[in-house]
């Protein structure tokens, strides 16, 4: 058992198989798991405000430490009393390491294929203006102790999906070397660290690293390295045979995932936190999530339709009146209005399926609650392939 | 006294010089004037909600015509329960006769200097897809019918600022006889229709023209064809030689206008209604207004301002705590709620400046108020040229 950091509590108040239901504490209130994250990138959840954001249900979003380490700064955010009092965010927050993107969009960039990582860390050049940077596991901690959210990442390093094992192994090696380095920062009291458990789809990989990093005093473990090109089939068995060795007194996270068919398998598994960038951008290319299905805004059919998105949601776009039509005309007229609706349409649509597991879980009907989830979503006629 | 419309009045409440407080009633209830209309162009106040737009103190607001038969089109509004239902907005509304817009945005797509008006109407191309339209003052009441507003505006021809005054003089001849062609066509019950006086400068032309559309049973009367590229000085000028010529007894609406500094000028001469794309369009250009004159947020002074954008405002960007830093940073960054945020606060902004003139008005104490008023935008750093 792992003393948690100062204002963080854990709490597992239902189980029903793997997944279970718990209580996050946090210094800025509790946060009720199964829970999906929203993605404030650069310290706004695109096109809402924190208000909107919280009406969904949320009451934890994240913020990419990369994007904010370059603009407006970390010791910027700080001088203005951190990220909560920056961005109007009066719930609880999660930063991520910001080595993901540093290799991810500094390679694209660069037209690179690889920023390689050094043993001491990243070096890389800004998406924005080139300059230079570079990320240690330390620096990691430091950025986001200026940063100020509730919940750090440690930095680790995430090999591409179609990764040999040698080169996964090697990664996993040096993330664990990374968590101690981590951890042997000082960080602000009040502000907890997760470790992150690599290993591909290499179900042995990653209960090995889930062994050793349980082992470290983390407030909780994240799963990262999922959803970087490998098949999705392939990541549900891996999660499925990885996620229930992590520590079940500790929170379980699942980084940058995703679809609400992988929410309920991940859920089913034994995690507890989600975050994806999907419901929000889907909304701004026009996509809205539906029990029945997506329902693609710009499509003809909808030009004369007088019917809210989803007759059964109780979102502010839907219970508002607002018809396909309305929507569907302000999205072929590019009014920014329409992104807004559908961004809270979306993360509300993702709130009320979270709502709906930890329902489920509490009243051991999971499987079934999955089950029938799952096939509304397949008979849909316009399912996601 | 011309008998109004069902479901209207105007009530003229108080008296202080030329200007006057009033209400207007209509059948999406009262409007207390003066008034300012935010721009609902394409059937939303851009980047806003309709609860937000009430939220600035508007209780109506103007749709373009042009922009709305072209699309969605007027059929398709009428059977989605008109404009108010289509676009929730409960409160009154406004249409202008696409005139102006199918004048200028067509001459623009067609790169030519002008579009010709025949005594007919306007024959134009759309700028979206080049298809021929026509528009006469019959149509242009058809048009409005099937969108919906409570108040309709005639078909006008509103020559450039710098046309000789044959022009001008052709142009109101020809603004008469569509008024009465626009009359003489039925209109939905509850709707109102309002002329629109031309005559650019000339101010002789200007009362003559208001004498005779006075004496046509319009429920308001408008000023159209200024701030169409003549000196801001001789506009002022004009409207105030003007405005008090135009019947007392009705609504007097000054079109497309303008800054603050217009606004307050044009109510001394006896003004009610005004409507402007400056506070939306100048916010999604990243300016504000204040007491002190604008601010432009990309500004690097910002970059670490504490400070609401006004600290007077009770707006909800500035009472919300949104810090010019953090809007700077949305701004530079490309975040939409930076757009919403200034919109917000802008129009609240004018909502408090007609507010505080009714107040004057009411208290005799305009041409004090205004003076004041004025002498602080002047007296401001980063003032309007």
């Amino acid at each position: 058992m792992i003393p948690p950091t100062p204002g963080f509590a854990f709490r597992v108040v239902a189980r029903d198989g793997h997944a279970r239901r718990a209580w996050l504490d946090t210094p800025h209130g509790p946060v009720e798991t199964p829970t999906f994250m929203p993605v404030g990138t650069q310290g706004s959840v695109k096109t809402l405000s924190p208000d909107e954001v919280a009406s969904t249900g949320a009451r934890i979003v994240l913020g990419n430490t990369y994007h904010l380490m370059l603009r407006p700064g970390a010791e910027t955010i700080a001088g203005l009393g951190g990220l909560h009092a920056f961005s109007r965010w009066p719930h609880a927050m999660l930063t991520d390491s910001g080595g993901f993107q540093a290799y991810s969009l500094s390679a694209a960039a660069l037209k690179a294929s690889l920023v390689e990582a050094a043993e001491e860390g990243f070096s890389f050049k800004s998406h924005l203006d080139g300059s230079a940077h570079k990320l240690t596991p330390e620096d990691a901690v430091r950025t986001q102790a200026l940063i100020g959210a509730d919940i750090q990442m440690q930095l680790d390093e995430c090999p591409p999906g179609d990764s040999p094992r040698a080169v996964v192994e090697r990664a996993v090696a040096r993330t664990t070397r990374w968590a101690r380095r981590a951890l042997a920062v000082p960080r602000p009291e009040r502000q907890a660290l997760f470790g992150i458990v690599q290993g591909g789809c290499f179900a042995d990989l990653r209960r090995a690293h889930a062994d050793e990093l349980g082992a470290l005093p983390f407030d909780g473990l994240a799963l990262g390295g999922f959803s970087v090109g490998e098949p999705i089939e392939r990541m549900h068995e891996t999660v499925c045979e990885v996620a229930p060795s992590l520590d079940p007194e500790r929170p379980r996270y699942l980084m940058g995932v995703g679809t609400p068919r992988d929410l309920v398998v991940a859920i089913g598994a034994g995690v507890d936190m989600f975050d994806c960038v999907l419901p929000t951008r889907n909304a701004r290319n026009g996509q809205a999530f539906t029990r029945g299905g997506r329902v693609v805004i710009k499509q003809a059919q909808w030009r004369t339709d007088p019917r809210p998105i989803d007759e059964s949601c109780a979102c502010a776009c839907c219970r508002g009146g607002y018809s396909r039509a309305y929507l569907r005309h302000l999205y072929v007229a590019g009014e920014m209005l329409c992104l807004r609706l559908l961004s809270l349409h979306n993360l509300h649509w993702y709130g009320e399926l979270v709502a709906g597991a930890r329902a489920a879980i509490q009243e051991s009907r999971y499987s079934q609650w999955a089950a029938r989830t799952l096939a509304a979503m397949q008979d849909a006629p316009d399912a996601p392939p």
